[in-house]
């Protein structure tokens, strides 16, 4: 035996290594008297929280891009504040006011967070207040990722479609994050509470088994859920046409893109509803786009009836598109019950490794291609899209669109992803979106942020394809080429002045710049017409009448 | 409405959006006769097969690092060729010999891997006998990716300890990748099957709802199981001590590294031996190496008995740390039932994303820090590596360690992963390790691979540490400079030969190298008898007879 003492040989006490356990039983017998087995009942649930919370937990609030475990988060705005406090709060996405009165309650102190769109403003004014202390600002798979190591949750507040009486879990087809969130908390002495819509005796099927599950609820009013990949057709510009033909041509045909993931905007969208018209022209159908990472965009639905997709795999799903999901089961992926499943982590897997081509829009870029969609005034968070577009560099398996990034001639390369940036020179109101510096760099320094928020870094983008043409930045050799191609394409704006006439025709002639008319594309046929339907009506009848889109989105 | 003729509209006869939904009624209809709700009987499993496949299926073959579903592909052998042939394989670790028999009888013809490591040599082998053709090499992630993208199996072939008669699924603590494999495959309309240990009335706990699953058979026995992560430290030198130091001492100290990763091998064995003992000594208990990506490795328990470690998140379990593991759940993550819930996906999640250290020990490596464990002759695969060996460009969230490797002072910057790799400069029987060429390169030419099979980057390492002294290659300007810094501690290898002394000099004064004195490291101090257990046996000690080594590992 080594001379070093061990505890067991020293006689020392043995330490504790049930603490979390035994708390956990302690809360549950404490509510004991409150439940019907594992059924909470929906009145008093502010009071169970208060029971079942401690000041300073961590808790998992399930807020996601789209699905909110409201009913919860309106609870645990109820509670005492002089018995529950100090909360530190792990959240995806800051979305509804309840989420920050928390902060002013002082029922929450410290928070995690990925995003926080329509708070964003609340949450800057509430730091100053010194309110609210934020732990960092992720992306979601890293909030996720933290859960298991250094962020496991004392409490999940999550929430389902369905539930049994044992506490078996059915989401339907928002299945998102729920089961991360709930396996980080259940598996390390956790407790765990789902919000369902309903309590049934048998689920349709069983997505979170009920041995992960400590108590369900059944809610005041169904979950909140908002439909954020819709857009509506009738927006789409003329201009934004021209840029999606520019990229089915300029990239998707070139790389042979088989594979790959858009991001959400109405530049995506025109690219989405360009294949099944323009894409079909070129007799692309077949050769590209055929396995997406993807939330089920209404505006992929003509391309999907077209014959061009072979399978989408979703982060989560979207309003009004259940029935046409549904009725498409060799495409998405769904359950015994005919419902889709998603799941954003297996997802963001997926766009990370298992896809070529990332194209996202930006509303600001600067000289170095650096990009951010955060603004002046407003701590939005990241989301997904920095964890879409990059370079993944711990991929190994190629691919002809991978292999085909690389430039150097080494006995040791690697192949690239594709992350493409979709931005229009100018942004409305005739701001340059084209900038010498970042918004974001002004707005990390007033938050005492480390390091600026930069939403996509320009040393992973390898294309920025604007209403001027695409620069193949992946080709410029040196950071100094790399801003003459990018101020080739920048039009009027500060940076595109820079741009030298003879320099642009020289990296034209290189293939490191292509303008439209070097493409075969023509700016006279980008017009909206082109487009496979101009409306949500159109996609509508595109879809069979599958489709149903919620009621803002109609106006026939 | 759009111009555009829709297949509504045009009358076109509607595509078919089931075929895959219709196949699977129809395979899982041929085998009826053979189950009793969904239990397949041992004795007819290779006739069940032969009715559930078709010629050219992609089948995902559970064969994970560590646990294999040997009764399935045991099975799957001895089907008939003339039925079943051209299967498509998808397995994330060739590891027995009945894979590779698939490929000699044509069962199979194609495969997509991560790692061969005892099978390497016959899959060369097979390779150029045209028997066997590879898709591609990935990373374990990066397989379960293009699962949910083009690689969706049409079959998945799964192992885990215990079913009920609703082929509810119990893992036990190898949970591993079964849930991520059974996922693809339950919600694209693939069938599902499980070989289990045991078929009982009510499970300790499910980790895989029946409702994903269509078929189990208890196996002729108990799955196989290879204990991959256990290292005896009766074979660590007192070189491998002296590293350690090195490192503790120069990185995880300097740098305050609290979340981490330790790949496998004798090198991160000691630093975990070092940590109650020269790293108490040096004051860091608490400071650093609380939060842990790691498999439960043996040679952690001394410091997870010293109060060292808060938590270890696993990508699967080792054989004989079962019960540890149960008697410890504030550190491991743990079901209701005390055993692991482990997780491959999850934990290499957490391992890019949620740590801020990856540590990992190399055969070879060349003058700009790219290594790999492949040699000639053999196609071993990256297995889970790379994941964690790589800065993870989509990482947004700071940290102290990932903002302290920030060098340049611009408005726009990024923090990075500490990516640190532990060479000797010479490998045993006198080969260097520091080479001019990797094996590597030679290995990817010969096999017709588009590109060298790197295991980790040079660009993405960011400390090289060997028996000299530790290279700081992020902070050297330029690759001449990452060049000679990596000269300096690669001692009288030809690489190390080319080592300036005066140039030596200056980097040492300017924090690029660091020799053992730079440390306040006592190469005399560095022995064996530091170690915190020097045998299997004082482990055992440590761990209070909790842990049971397998009996090749006992020797007392």
């Amino acid at each position: 035996m080594t001379s070093t003492a061990t505890p067991h040989q020293a006689g020392v006490r043995a330490p504790v290594w049930n603490q979390r356990r035994d708390d956990k039983a302690r809360r549950l017998s404490a509510v004991a008297h409150l439940a019907d087995g594992c059924v909470l009942p929906t009145s008093r649930m502010v009071e169970a929280l208060e029971l079942l919370l401690a000041p300073g937990d961590r808790v998992a609030l399930e807020g996601n891009n789209q699905k909110q475990a409201d009913f919860l988060s309106r609870s645990l705005a109820r509670v005492d504040p002089g018995r529950i406090h100090g909360l530190h709060l792990l959240i995806s996405s800051i979305s509804r006011p309840e989420h920050l009165s928390l902060f002013e309650d002082g029922i929450a102190r410290r928070v995690d967070f990925a995003f926080a769109g329509p708070q964003s403003l609340r949450v800057a004014q509430l730091l100053e207040d010194g309110k609210l202390e934020i732990g960092a600002i992720h992306t979601y798979v890293e909030l996720y990722a933290r859960m298991f190591i250094d962020l496991t949750p004392h409490v999940a507040l999550v929430c389902a479609d369905k539930a049994d009486a044992q506490g078996n879990l059915y989401t339907g087809p928002n299945t998102e994050d729920t089961p991360t969130i709930v396996e980080a908390t259940a598996f390390r002495q956790g407790i765990v509470i789902a919000q369902v819509n309903e309590l049934v005796d048998a689920l349709p099927r069983v997505d979170i088994p009920g041995s992960w599950v400590d108590f369900v609820v059944v809610a005041d009013r169904p979950f909140a859920i908002e439909p954020l990949f819709t857009r509506d057709p009738r927006h789409i510009t003329d201009l934004q046409v021209l840029m999606g033909m520019m990229a089915i041509r300029g990239i998707y045909e070139r790389y042979q893109v088989t594979a790959l993931n858009h991001g959400i905007g109405f530049d995506t969208a025109a690219i989405e509803l360009l294949l099944p018209t323009y894409g079909a022209s070129l007799g692309l159908k077949g050769k590209i786009c055929r396995n997406w990472a993807l939330n089920p965009h209404p505006t992929l639905i003509p391309a999907i009836e077209s014959g061009w997709v072979e399978s989408v795999h979703c982060f989560g799903s979207e309003v009004g598109m259940e029935d046409y999901i549904a009725a498409r089961p060799d495409v998405f992926f769904v359950g015994r019950d005919g419902s889709m499943r998603s799941n954003r982590v297996l997802c963001q897997l997926a766009g990370q490794y298992g896809v070529d081509l990332f194209i996202g829009s930006t509303l600001q870029m600067d000289a170095d291609a650096n990009s951010s969609t955060v603004t002046l005034g407003r701590l939005t968070g990241f989301g997904g899209a920095p964890n879409m577009g990059h370079d993944p560099r711990g991929r190994r398996h190629p691919s002809p669109a991978w292999l085909s990034l690389i430039t150097e001639d080494a006995p040791v390369v690697r192949g690239r992803k594709l992350v493409v940036q979709l931005v229009e020179t100018y942004q409305k109101g005739g701001v340059p979106a084209l900038v010498d510096s970042l918004d974001a760099v002004e707005v990390g320094k007033k938050s005492g942020m480390p390091i600026a928020p930069i939403m996509i870094y320009g040393d992973d983008v390898s294309h920025v394809v604007t209403e001027e043409g695409i620069a193949y930045l992946y080709k410029a050799q040196g950071q100094e080429e790399r801003r003459a191609a990018l101020a080739a394409v920048a039009g009027v704006t500060p940076i595109g002045q820079r741009a030298d006439a003879a320099r642009t025709r020289g990296l034209r002639e290189r293939g490191i710049v292509a303008y439209p008319e070097d493409l075969g594309v023509s700016p006279l046929q980008a017009k909206r017409s082109l487009l496979a339907a101009r409306s949500i009506e159109d996609l509508v009848t595109w879809s069979g009448g599958l489709y149903r889109p919620p009621a803002r989105f109609r106006s026939w």
